[in-house]
C-alpha cells in the first residue's frame, strides 16, 4: 500500500501508528460521503475538460462500486490506509489504473477530508433532530397517557405550586423542540462547499469551478474566500457538539425528575422492567441503570465540546495536523446522543406515575390565595402575602 | 432595607453574603432593563384592569425616575437590597407608598430577572455583532492599504502555496462574519418571553395576559408552557458564552499569525508604539502585549461557557438557587470580548505588514507547477507530483 | 505616575486598561507578600555588597512602612498603577528617593510577580486546609449528635443497605480529609523559589544568590534552571484550582444529599431557619437557597481550572503577558472556596436529622440474609442470592 | 450466558448495549488485574474460614488459568458478558462448577472493579512517569549534543536575553521531572483498599477482614469507612488525568518551541526524516505532523478531565451507574499519554540544531549591559535601564 505522500522515505511504523491514530475506525463512516463528493469533483473536471470523459467514467463506476461494497463489508480500511481517502484512491487506482490517479487534481486531502465530513454532519444533524422529535412525540404521548395527573411544582426541590403531568412534559418537550431547531441552525457552519479550496489556497494553474461542485452536493454557498476554509476548522464540529451538549442536558434533567421521583421515598413513578437492572448483592433491587447513564452523557458531550475548542485554540492560520484530532470527539458525541435518545425515548415509553403517591401538600395553593385576596379585596400583594405568610405560620 | 422575602426571622449576615453574592454590583447593568420590563408589566396589569389608573402612572412614573437616578449614578444597587430587583421595588415604594407594592402581582422573581436579562442580552448582542463587523471592515481596510503585498500561506507552519495579505485578511474576515451571523441566530433563545411564568408555574387566580407583555417588550413569542421557562435557564447564557467563544479564538487566531509575524525572525510586520509596551528590564524591547491577552481570551470564554453548562447540569426541573450564578460567568464573558473587539480593532488599524522581510520561498510555487504539467501534458497529477518532487529534491 | 517600562511614547488609556486588567484590584492581597519578597531581595542584595546599607535600610524601613499603611487602608492600587509591584516601587521612591530605584537590580517583574503569588499560594492552602479541617469536625460532631440515628444506604438512589447518620458523616469526612491532605501537597508546586529567575534567563553581570532569597523565605528550593521557572506557570495555579474543584464537589455532594432528604417527600432532616431564605410569592416556603449555591459552587472552581490550563496552553517557551490572566481565576477560585466551605460548616452546625421520617425499607437487609444464609447454610452466594430474591417476589 | 444480575426479566438488548456500552472492550486490561484482586479476596475468605480449602484451591487456579488464557488471547469479553468481572467470574464457573459461585461472598461488583482498577492505575502511573523519565534523559542527551549551541532567550516570543540550547532542555526537563513527581503523589489517592466496601455499606453477616486484602494487594491502607469509597469515585481517575494533562501540556510546549524554530523563517532546527511526512499535493514539503498531533494532545486529555469531573458532579451519595463512564476517558488519557510520550522521546533523539542559522540580536544583551553599568558606577537600575534604552533608540 503506498500511502499518497509517500516518497520513497522509511517511514517509522510508530510514526504512522501515532499520525494516524484511529482514523482507520473512525473513517469508516466516511467512506460513503467521499465516494459521492469524490464524485461530484471528477464531474466538475469533466465540465471543466480537465478530465477525459472515458477515465470520468472509469472513476465515477469505481468509486460507485467501491462504495457498494464497503456498504456491504467487503472491505475495510487498514491503519496502512491512514484515512478512508487515501484507502479509496489507492483501491480505485488498483482497480481502473492510471486515471485513478487523475481523480486528485484540483484538490488537496484538506478541502477532499472537509467535503466527506460536512455531508456526513448534514446528514448526523437531521438524524437526530428527528430523534429529538421522536422524544418530544414521546413526551407528548405521556403527557396524553397522565392528562389527569396532578404533580406538584417545584422551586428549590420544594414543593411551590399545583402542577400536572401534562406540563411537566410540556416544558420538557419545548425545551427539546428549541433543541431540535437550533441542531438545524447548525447548517449555517456545515452546508458551506470547501471543495477547491485545496490545501487553503485554492488550485493555482487549474481552471476548476467551486460552484459547480458546491451545487453539486447541495451546499447552500460555496466559502469564500479560500483562506477562510481551514480557519473554519471546528467551528461547525463545536457548533454540533455545544448543541448535543444542550440537548443531551435536556435529556438528563428528564432522567435526573425521574431518579427523584423514583426514589422509595416520593415512589411517583414505575419504570418498566425491561429497562431497569438487577444488583450483584442485592436480590430486592431493580436499578434504573439507564437514566443514570443518561444523566451522565452531557457530561462527555461537553467533554467533547471542549476537546474541540481546545483543538483549534491559539492556532495559526492554514492547515495544521493538530486538525486531526477533531474527529473523534465528534463522532463520539454523535454517537452518544443516537444512542441516548434512542433509549429515553424507550424508556418514556414505559413511564407511568402513580397518582396515588403523589403528595400535594396543602402549602401549594398558597400563591393562589395570595392572588385571590388581592384580586378580590384590592389589598397589595405585599399586604396579601404576609397574611397568607401568618396563617401558615400557625397552622 | 426590607427584603421581598423577609419574614421576621433574623438571618446571619454571611448568608446575605454568601447568597446575595456579587449580585448588587453584577446587576447594575439590569436596573434600566428591569425599568423596562417592570413597566411592561404594570402596563398589562392596567390594561386587564389587575391595577388602578392612579396606581399604574405613579409606579411607571417612580420607575422611569428611578432608573433615570440610577443612570446618572444618584444611587446604586447595596448589598443589603441583594439585587436589582429588591433595590428597585423598595426605592419604588419608599417613594410612592403602598401602590409600589402592588407592581408584584402576577409575576415573581423568577419571571422578573429573567426578563430583564433577556433584554439586556438582546442589546449585548446586537453591540458585539457590531463590534464584530468593525473588525470585519478594519480587516478590508488592511487588505485595502496592502492590496499587493504577497504573503506566503502555510500549512503545518510550513510555507506551502502563495498567498497574499488580501487572502490573509479576507480568510478572517469571513469567519468573523460567521461569528456576527451566528451571535443574531443566539435571539432565537434570547427573545422570547418569560414573562407570566413567575415562579415557573403561572399565576393562578389572577388573569395575566402573557402576549401583552410579550408585544410590549418586542419579544417574538411567549415561551410556552410555563414550565418550560426556568428549564431552558442557561441555555441563552451557553449559547451566547458559545458563540463569543468561537468569535474570541477567531481574534485569537489572528492574534497569533500577528505575534508569529512579529518575531524578530519574521520580521514580517510592524505594530503601532501605542500599542506595544516595554519591559522592566530590557531597555531594547517592545512587546505586543495587547496581541498576547486577545490570545489568551477565548480560554477565559470558554471558561465561562463551561461555568454555564456546569451549573445547570443534572438539576432536577424548576427553579433552582444555582441559577443565581449563571450571571457572573455570563457579564463576565460579554465584558471580555467587548474589551478585546474594541482593542484588536486598534491594533488591526496600526498593522503594516514589511514587504521586504517577506520571504517567498521557491517551493510555493511547486504545486501550481504540478498541476500545469497535468493540464498541458495530459499527465495524471500523481506522475507530476513525482516529478516535481524529484526536481525539488535535486535542487 | 510613571510606569516601569515608560519610555516617553504615548501609550494609549485603552491599552493601559485592556493590559492592566483587573490588577490594580486584584492585586491588593499580595501587596503584603511583594513587600516580604521585596525585602528578601534587598536583604540578599546587601549580603551580596549590592546595596549600600544605607540605601537597604532606606528600602527595607521604606516597604515596611508602605505595607503597614495598605493594610490600614490608607492608599490603595490606583488603575494607573498597573498593578502590585508598581504602585510599591513608584511610592517608595517618592517616599526615599533614588534608593527605591536600587531595588530592582537583579530581578525582574516576572520573578518578582511570581514569589509573592507563591507566598500567597503557601498561605491560601494553609487557610483553606484549615477550613477544610473544620467542616470535618463539623461532620464528626453531627455524627456525634446522631450517633443513634439510621439512615438506609443508597445505591443508584434506591435504598440498598442499612447505614447510619455516622456512617454518613464519616464517608464525607474521609474524603474531605483526603482534599486537605492534598491540598498541602500542592506545595510541592508553590513552595519553590522563582526569585533571581529574573525574566526567566537570570541576572547575567550580578552576582546574585538565588540560594538565600530561598531561604529567608522558606521556600523548600531553587527553581532550577531559571527556565524552568516560566514555564511552569500556571502549574501550581492549575493544581490548587484542581484540588479546589474535588474539594467543593465533596461539598456540593453533601449538599446534594441534604436537598434531597430536605424535600417535603423524604422530610429527613430539618434546616436553621437562619439558613434558609423565603420566597417572593410563595409565603409557605422556607429554601436551601445556601445549600444550592453551595451544589453550584464546583461548577465554577472547574471553570476556573479550566481558564487556568486553557492559559497556558500550547504557549512557546519563555514569559508571555497571557499568563496576566492567571490570577483572576485562581484568586476567584480561592474565594469561592472559602466562602463555601465557611457557611457549609455554619449549616452543618444547624442540621439536624428527623428519625420518625426515616423510612428503612425492609429490603434493605436482603443482603445481610443472603450473606448470612450463605455463612450458616453452607451455600453458595449466588443460590443464596435466589433464594433471597424469590422471598422478595413474593412478598 | 447468565449475568450476575439476571433474575429472569427478559432484558431488551438495546439496554445491554446502552448499559454496557464500551466496557466489553475497555475492560481487556482489567481482567489480570480482577484475577489479582480476586485471588486476594478468596486468600481472605479462607484465612476467615469462609471458603473450604478445596473451593479456595479451585477457584485460584482457575483464575489464574482463566487469566494466561486471556493473555495469550484464547478468549476475549463479549458484549454479552457485559464488563471483565462477570466474565471471568461466568468462565470460572464454567470451568470448575458451584465453587465458583462462592467467590462473590463478602463484596459487590462495586468494591471489585475498584480492586481491579487502582491495581491498573498502579501500574499505570509507574509506567507512565518511567517514560517521563525517558524524556528527560533525552533533553539531557539533547543538551549533552548542543553543549555549544547559543539561543536567544524570548518573552513575549522576542528575543530578550542570552540563552543556551542547554538551558532550553534544562527548562523543560524540570517541568517534566516535577510531573513525574506528581504522578507519583497520585498514589496518595491510588493506592487505598477499597475491597471489603462491597456495595459501599460493607459486608453485615459476614466477617471479612478488610486489612488482609488489603496487605495481600499492598495498598498502604484501608479505606475507611466503607462510605467513603463510593463518594471517593472519579478523585482518583480525575487526579490521574489533570497530571496527564499538566505532563501533555509541557510536552505539547516543547512541540510548540520545535514547530516554531522548525518554520523556513527561523529555520533553527532539522527534523529526521522518519518522524516527518509529504503532503498530497506540495512535492517540495515535509511535515511536521508529529509535533503537531502532539501540541493538539493535551485538549483531549483536559477533555478527560474535564469528563471526569462532570460525570461525578452533584451527585448524591452511594454508588451510581453514571461512575461506569468515567473508564473510557481514563483509558483514553492513559493511551494518549503513553503514545505521545514514546513518540516524543523518538523525536527529542533526532532533532539538531542548526548554529548558522541562529540568530542572536544585539538587544539581548541590554540587560545585562544595564546591570554591568550599576555595578561598575553605581548608579540605579532606573538610571542604567534608561541609559541603555537611548543607546538603543540611536542605533
Amino acid at each position: 500500500m503506498t500511502r499518497l505522500w509517500d516518497k520513497g522515505t522509511n517511514l517509522d511504523e510508530r510514526v504512522l501508528r501515532y499520525t494516524a491514530g484511529e482514523d482507520h475506525l473512525l473513517d469508516a463512516r466516511l467512506v460513503a460521503y467521499d465516494v459521492i463528493a469524490s464524485t461530484a469533483h471528477v464531474n466538475m473536471l469533466r465540465a471543466q475538460d480537465l478530465l477525459s470523459e472515458q477515465d470520468h467514467d472509469a472513476i465515477v463506476d469505481g468509486l460507485s462500486a467501491l462504495g457498494a461494497e464497503h456498504a456491504e463489508g467487503q472491505w475495510q480500511i487498514a491503519l496502512e490506509d491512514e484515512d478512508a481517502h487515501t484507502a479509496l484512491e489507492s483501491r480505485l487506482t488498483d482497480r481502473i489504473g492510471a486515471a485513478g490517479g487523475r481523480m486528485h487534481l484540483g484538490r488537496s486531502r484538506n478541502d477532499q477530508v472537509l467535503a466527506a465530513l460536512r455531508l456526513y454532519l448534514r446528514d448526523a444533524v437531521a438524524s437526530l433532530s428527528e430523534q429529538t422529535h421522536d422524544i418530544v412525540r414521546a413526551l407528548f404521548a405521556l403527557a396524553g397517557r397522565e392528562a389527569e395527573t396532578a404533580l406538584p411544582g417545584y422551586t428549590h426541590m420544594q414543593q411551590a405550586m399545583p402542577s400536572t403531568v401534562p406540563l411537566w412534559c410540556g416544558g420538557f418537550a419545548s425545551n427539546l423542540q428549541d433543541d431540535a431547531d437550533a441542531l438545524q441552525r447548525c447548517l449555517a457552519r456545515i452546508n458551506v462547499s470547501p471543495m477547491g479550496s485545496a490545501a487553503g489556497y485554492g488550485a493555482p494553474g487549474i481552471p476548476i469551478d467551486r460552484q459547480h461542485t458546491a451545487d453539486t452536493l447541495g451546499f447552500s454557498a460555496v466559502q469564500e474566500p479560500v483562506t477562510a476554509v481551514q480557519l473554519a476548522r471546528g467551528k461547525a464540529e463545536a457548533t454540533v457538539c455545544f448543541e448535543l451538549t444542550l440537548l443531551l442536558n435536556d435529556c438528563a434533567r428528564i432522567a435526573s425528575d425521574l431518579l427523584l421521583f423514583y426514589t422509595q421515598e416520593f415512589a411517583y413513578v414505575s419504570l418498566p422492567d425491561s429497562l431497569t437492572t438487577g444488583s450483584s448483592i442485592m436480590p430486592q433491587k431493580r436499578n434504573p441503570d439507564v437514566l443514570e447513564l443518561i444523566r451522565a452523557a452531557p457530561a462527555s458531550a461537553q467533554a467533547c465540546l471542549n476537546e474541540c475548542l481546545g483543538i483549534t485554540a491559539k492556532l495559526t492560520s492554514g492547515y495544521h495536523r493538530d486538525l486531526q484530532r477533531l474527529k473523534a470527539p465528534l463522532f463520539r458525541c454523535i454517537d452518544l446522543t443516537g444512542d441516548t435518545l434512542a433509549i429515553l425515548r424507550a424508556m418514556l415509553d414505559g413511564v407511568a406515575f402513580i397518582p396515588d403517591n403523589i403528595q400535594m401538600s396543602d402549602g401549594l395553593h398558597a400563591a393562589e390565595r395570595a392572588n385571590t385576596l388581592v384580586v378580590n379585596e384590592g389589598i397589595s400583594f405585599r399586604e396579601a402575602y404576609r397574611r397568607v405568610a401568618q396563617e401558615y405560620a400557625k397552622s
